[in-house]
C-alpha cells in the first residue's frame, strides 16, 4: 500500500482583533506524520517523539479524527497506520492538536483519492479538537486544512472563508509555561459593553479590508484587541514588555496566539521579524525563562502531503 | 462669483452587522444646493423646500459645518450664500442632515480650489451631526462625502475607510413615522453577550470580504444583525414582514437604515429590487401607511458638483 508523509503546520488562532473567527498557518514548525492504510479495520497510532501521548485511538486526537472520516466513508474494510512525529509542542498555543486530527484526515483523504472535501475534513478533524478541549471549535483546524489567513465565519452550520493573504512575516515566541486552556477561557467576561465590541469590529472589518487592499498601515492599525487580550496577558510573563520591544523594531502588531502561552507578531520585512525575534529573546533570557521562537511565513498551501 | 450646484446623496449608517462603522452612498435621492461665495464674512441660508428647518447658521446643520471651514481657513473675509432645497426627508434614516452639512462643505472646498482633504471636510461636517443629533458621528457624512461603501474604524481619531463595492441594488422604503434618534440609542443595552458580539464580527469580516471576493452569496449570509436589529426593529411597523418579503423575492439581505425607521434591502439585480419595491408599497399600502420607497444603486463618487 502506498505510504505518505504528511507536513501539518502550526496555526495561530484568535487572531488579535478576530477572537474565535480569524486564524492562520505557519510555514514553520509542522509535524510531521507518515500514514498508509490496510485492507483491515482499526487504527494503530505510534508516536516517533517524546511527548508521551495517548496511542490509543479512542483517546488520540488524530484517533477520533480519523475514525470520524472512516464512520462517513463507504468501504468499511479500510484500516489506517499512523506514525507520528510531534514538532509543534502541546500546550503551546500553536494549534498542536489540531495540527495531528487535521494532518492525519488531510492524509487518510488523499490515500482515499480525495474522496471528502476540505469542509469535511475540518468536519472530521474537530472531533479531535472536541477530544482535546472539550468544545468542537475550527479556528486553528480551518487554516491549517485550507492554509493561509481562514475566518471561520460560523461553525454550525460550518462557514469557513479563506482571505486574502499579503506577505506577511510572523515571529512567534513559545515560552515554557503552561496556559490551560479551559483557564484562558474561563477567566473571560460572558458579557462586554457594547461601546467597545463596536471597537472591536470596526478593527476586525479594517484588518480584512486591510488584507485585501495589501495596506499595511490599515493592517497594523487594526491589529488592536480590547476585549481579550487586556484579561488574558495578564496569565503569559512579560507580554507588555515583549509586545511593545516588538512594536519599536517596526512589527505592524499581535497578541496572543491561540489561549497561550506563545505570542507573536507580524512585520511587513523579514529583518523586522527578525529583530524582533532577538527582543524576544532577549528578555526571556533576561528573567531567565525557556522558551523557543520561530521568524516564518504565512503557509498558504495548508497540510503538504508527500508520496514516500 | 462662480455658483455652483451641489448634490449631496441620501446614505446608509448602520449597514445591518456594521453597526456605528459602516455607510454606504445612494444613487437617490439628493439633496440640491447652490453654493455662491462673496468677499465680505457670513454664511445665509436659504430653503426653497417647504421643510421649515433654520435658516439661522448657527441653528442650520450646513450653517455650522461651513462656519467650522471658514473658522481653518486662512482668508476671514470670505462669506458664503446656500440654497438648499432638501429633497431627502428630514427624520427619514437617510442621512438628511449630513447630506446638508457634507454637501455645503464639498461645495465651499470646491470654490476654495480643494484647499481642505476629503478627511477635514468630514471633520468640519461633524459639526452638523453634532447640532443635529448631540453627537458627532461620521457614519452617513463618510459614505456622502467618500462614496461608496465607507468604513469608519475610528472617530477620535478620525480613521475611513473605503472598501470595494460590487454592483449592488438598493431598495429603500420610508414609512412617515418618526424614530427619534435618541430613541432609538436609549433602547439599545450598554452591555452585549459576547457570543453575540463574536457572531456579529464574524458577520463584518464576512461582509468585508464578500464585498472584496464579489462574492454575493457571502454578502447575503453576512448581511445579519444579531445585536441591534432584534431590539430597534419593533419601533419600525411591519419590519419582519418586509424583511422576509424582500428575501422571498431574492433579495440579499438588509435591515434599518440608520436608525430607521426607514428599511432598505440589498440586491444582486435590478429586477429583484424592483419587485422589493412593490412588496414594500403593498405591505404599508395594506395597512394604510404613508410611505416613499427608492430603488437605486450605490453611489460610487460621493457629492456631485456642477458649475452654474
Amino acid at each position: 500500500m502506498k505510504k505518505i508523509q504528511v507536513l501539518a503546520p502550526a496555526t495561530i488562532a484568535n487572531l488579535v482583533c478576530g477572537f474565535d473567527i480569524l486564524g492562520l498557518a505557519l510555514d514553520a514548525p509542522n509535524d510531521n506524520m507518515e500514514i498508509q492504510l490496510r485492507n483491515t479495520p482499526g487504527i494503530t497510532i505510534t508516536h516517533s517523539d517524546a511527548f508521551g501521548l495517548p496511542t490509543e485511538p479512542t483517546q488520540n486526537v488524530a484517533g477520533v479524527a480519523v475514525q470520524a472520516l472512516l464512520d462517513a466513508y463507504p468501504n468499511k474494510n479500510i484500516g489506517v497506520d499512523i506514525v507520528i512525529d510531534k514538532i509543534i509542542k502541546p500546550g503551546s498555543g500553536l494549534g498542536s492538536s489540531a495540527a495531528s486530527a487535521a494532518g492525519a484526515v488531510a492524509g487518510v483523504n488523499y490515500l482515499l483519492d480525495h474522496f471528502f472535501t476540505k469542509e469535511a475534513l475540518v468536519q472530521f478533524a474537530m472531533y479531535g479538537e472536541k477530544l482535546a478541549s472539550g468544545v468542537k471549535h475550527a479556528d486553528n483546524i480551518a487554516p491549517c486544512i485550507y492554509g493561509g489567513i481562514t475566518l471561520i465565519k460560523s461553525i454550525f452550520p460550518l462557514d469557513i472563508v479563506a482571505l486574502h493573504v499579503p506577505k506577511l512575516y510572523v515571529t512567534v515566541v513559545h515560552p515554557q509555561i503552561e496556559v490551560k486552556t479551559s483557564d484562558a477561557r474561563q477567566i473571560l467576561k460572558k458579557e462586554v459593553a457594547l461601546k467597545d465590541a463596536i471597537k472591536q469590529w470596526g478593527n476586525i472589518a479594517g484588518l480584512v479590508a486591510g488584507l485585501y487592499k495589501e495596506d499595511y498601515e490599515l493592517i497594523s492599525r487594526s491589529l488592536e484587541d480590547v476585549l481579550i487580550e487586556p484579561i488574558r496577558s495578564i496569565l503569559i510573563p512579560c507580554f507588555d514588555e515583549i509586545k511593545k520591544a516588538a512594536i519599536n523594531c517596526g512589527a505592524l502588531g499581535g497578541g496572543i496566539s491561540g489561549s497561550g502561552p506563545s505570542i507573536f507578531m507580524l512585520s511587513k520585512e523579514a529583518i523586522t521579524a527578525q529583530q524582533v525575534q532577538l527582543r524576544m529573546q532577549e528578555i526571556y533570557t533576561k528573567i531567565g525563562l525557556q522558551h523557543y521562537t520561530y521568524c516564518t511565513t504565512i503557509n498558504t498551501n495548508g497540510i503538504q502531503i508527500n508520496e514516500l
